[in-house]
């Protein structure tokens, strides 16, 4: 079976590719490199050093004998995307190349526009390249959990029934997502669903949670496998970053009130959920969302989690500023039994879980930059100015 | 008082640019005459003759005493969009100024592309330039009653309680639209929602019906001042097709099964909604959703009423093979208290209404070519093979 695998090279593309590549998939992965140019451009790195992509490959195919094929090229030029399509000839899609970064696309009007270029003509070209090949093509498109936001009812996967003046009808579940990263997977997911409408196209929309984590079976065997471990303010995630501040001796920065609470789920939970959405196909004219996370935890959970798993004396500081606007105390309840229905066994968010990624931190510890760590992007501002690590002498919001 | 009229140059946006400046208010059009590009992208024209718009403001000025500002350029070119609204510091942005035909947004991938592009970057480059320049500034945005689809519950304006396992909110009311097109009005309204939220923008999300008519107070005046009135089968609409049909002597085509259910509004409704909404701003951070339509019919309502009211002999052709893919029948009840709360006044579609639209059309009977009237963009279809005026000698379907 072929497998395409959209942003191969990213944080979970990478591990995605070579788990498939290891259960026997015929693997290829596209990539334009944006990712690593967006650290560039925010002064930024990985806390574990990432191998470039040809090397990964290379010494995969050394270690596995599985070979893996390398597409570079941009997803919003159409021409290359019905090529690699049509040469590839994949049954499915996995589709993680978009920007994924809520921060990012707050920066400014600029970082909007391109996100939701990018991820929304990007996903449109995929659309019509799958449709004008081999519409039996299944597409696993990776979502958000974010797309929801935080209504005052409980989440459901995608779809919700609603009995209103007394008549009944299920309908898409209403989206109220936080930012226009959030607003551009939205926009994909409504794409999607009448793709699958008029086309007949079959796709899974995986609504994802946080993910933690960095080590997977196949990552884990040479170095220059390993993926990306992001802590600074504008791609990194919140256990990251708090693993970092507390291994470098630094307080735990919770942002607002601290109740804002989030699915989340281990990385390996990923790349079983998406080998899970690809052995167990949509139907034709099917548009399918999972919610893909295993467990939730407020902001203020994960600090004491973390402090309490860390053996040097770790501070909490409450109450910061928030650069975001969000409800910070908030009924939280979604659901998440289609992946488990189908067979997923969560690793959960434990204290050896917390342990290990302070391992990883502190044997890394020297490439760390605590001044990248604070969030530089504010939402109430249309226009941030970028605090670059290599600026910035102190770690004080600088947005204009 | 100062309004910028996006899209001035249009179906509407003229009749509107008039409208508010016979009121005294300071009006400047902003278009970039791309909907006159369409027309010949698509080999047709409006039945009724429309003069450049330099002459229209020309005109408009010696009758009326009232000058009109033009400036010409397109809103995705951000510079020119910050400019513009930074010069004309307008108390209100009425947003006309978008690609808004389901059919062109259907016809290819590039049709698609652009249509999402033009109508996202250029929406939220305005938005971008209120949060910048004044965020004082009241978006009444243009959308459209098909971002909702056609669900099998009553629809609601903008918003739907919902009590769900126990729990109650009021939640955006899902959308389920039915076209490339309509999917970028739900975009963009997903957008101005979270601006509204984030920068406390004021907007008006006016989710509008189907428009029919081209007589206003203003654009009688003089045939200088005239507004489209488009019957072809991509920019047309199915009550002007029907009056070019019924006076030429062709059967009103009636695509499906002809139980699709529209709300309809007058053009001068629309004028005096436009007008209601600025004269009642909305809040600061407050995303107010109407519903502009006055009254509902389904196709086949519309079929028999022209039938009935034009004085030759009119056949109707029922069940032809349906372009689109939609529900051909099915429940439709949709609120629209809030501009009547306002103190809209309707027009509604009486026969003597229908009989001055087939007068129009005799008018300018030696304009209509009939062959523009066939859907030529199939929706089941990614491509379709446009069948322009001047390539085809029939009116069968090209579409591959």
């Amino acid at each position: 079976m072929k497998v395409l695998v959209l942003g191969g090279d990213g944080y979970l593309g990478w591990p995605t590719a070579l788990h498939l590549s290891a259960r026997g998939y015929d693997v290829t992965v596209v990539d334009n490199l944006v990712r690593r140019e967006y650290d560039r451009e925010m002064g930024v790195d990985s806390l574990v050093p990432i191998a470039p992509l040809q090397d990964r490959v290379t010494r995969w195919e050394q270690l596995s004998g599985h070979a893996v094929d390398v597409r570079i090229g941009n997803l919003t030029d159409a021409a290359f995307t019905y090529e690699v399509v049509a040469e590839a000839q994949p049954d499915a899609i996995v589709h993680f190349g978009e920007q994924r970064s809520a921060p990012y696309s707050m920066i400014d009007r600029e970082h909007a526009v391109y996100t939701q270029v990018n991820n929304v003509v990007g996903n449109l070209n995929v659309m019509y390249a799958i449709q004008e090949t081999n519409p039996d093509i299944h597409l696993v498109k990776l979502g958000t959990m974010g797309e929801y936001g935080y209504p005052n009812i409980d989440i459901e996967e995608g779809f919700i029934e609603i009995t209103h003046k007394g008549r009944t009808d299920v309908v898409p579940y209403p989206k109220q997502p936080g930012s226009f990263y959030h607003l551009s997977k939205v926009h994909d997911s409504h794409n999607i669903m009448f793709g699958c409408r008029i086309w007949g196209l079959r796709a899974t929309d995986l609504n994802q949670g946080i993910v933690y984590g960095q080590s997977t079976d196949e990552t884990d065997l040479d170095p220059v496998l390993a993926t990306r471990f992001d802590y600074d303010g504008v791609f990194g995630t919140v256990l990251n970053r708090f693993c970092v501040q507390a291994v470098t001796g630094h307080p735990l920065t919770v942002y607002g009130a601290g109740g804002q609470t989030r699915g989340m789920l281990n990385i390996r939970d990923t790349l079983a959920c998406i080998t899970l959405a690809i052995e167990n196909p949509a139907e034709r004219g099917e548009f399918r969302v999972f919610n893909q996370f295993t467990e939730s935890f407020s902001v203020r959970d994960m600090a004491q989690m973390v402090k309490k798993v860390c053996p040097s004396r770790v501070d909490i500081a409450e109450g910061l500023a928030n650069p975001r606007v969000e409800h910070e105390e908030h009924y939280f309840h979604a659901a998440n039994t289609k992946l488990l229905d189908l067979g997923l066994e969560p690793h959960l968010l434990t204290d050896e879980v917390i342990a290990g990624m302070l391992e990883l931190v502190e044997r890394h510890r020297d490439r760390v930059d605590v001044r990248a760590i604070a969030p530089t992007v504010q939402w109430r501002s249309s226009a941030s100015r970028l605090t670059t690590a290599g600026e910035s002498e102190d770690s004080s919001f600088l947005a204009t």
